[in-house]
């Protein structure tokens, strides 16, 4: 059961320019900021309606994040579509012969997600995700 | 004033298969299927919470879409966000030196809207809309 767009992302080269553009110039607001060194990125959110644009900038060279930079250069980069049941939507997926990237979910920043093959969506990677508790409820 | 993510929009190169896809196997409700021969496309439109992700495929080989598909193939094509008053966000736009390639409002589908450049946006077409009043409530 798919109830809303969480994010769209966007990979970025300069994450404090492209702050600076989705705020000032294009008129979103800055909600949070964070460095995920494990992922290797920094990520802005900045809410729209009930979702969220998420600006991502690589931290390394050689993580997924960069090499879609570095080939592909900044543009869109996945949806996430929220769920309620992350678990219940990897059995569901996988039984409707959906190609899944992750065998079992894995910790995002807002909450447990998987990733669907490029191939299974018409060319663009999306992210399912069950927020966790505390960020489950719409935006303000 | 951005109200919300009004859609996310997606190339495809075959609408019926896409549709099937985008129903059938992730899971999302087909809400209306549109032909705009001025336009030379066929799209459809399945919600996400209040958004929507419009599925367009080209139905001739020159319009924009078309070249679109035939140099980057299948995937993301455009954010658009819906706004109160697109003239209003026009001028706020200009105001803050944001390249907009329509100099007026367009028709669209859902209303009256106008692109910014992807180099004013890090790469991502953004369309600003204003839907049309019968239009203007979210998705059921």
């Amino acid at each position: 059961m798919i109830t809303r767009i969480n994010h769209i992302a966007i990979v970025v080269a300069d994450l404090d320019d492209a702050i600076r553009s989705y705020q000032d110039r294009i008129g979103l607001t800055l909600r949070k900021r964070l460095h995920m060194p494990e992922q290797e990125v920094e990520i802005a959110f900045l809410p729209a309606g009930e979702s969220m644009i998420e600006l991502i900038m690589p931290t390394s060279e050689d993580s997924g994040v960069a090499k879609y930079l570095a080939k592909r250069g900044e543009g869109l980069h996945h949806i996430c579509l929220e769920v309620e049941d992350i678990e219940q939507s990897l059995e569901s997926l996988a039984s409707r012969d959906v190609q899944i990237i992750n065998e079992t979910p894995i910790e995002a920043a807002e909450g447990h997600g998987i990733f669907l093959h490029p191939k299974s969506a018409h060319g663009v990677l999306i992210e399912f995700l069950e927020p966790y508790p505390h960020l489950s409820d719409k935006p303000e």
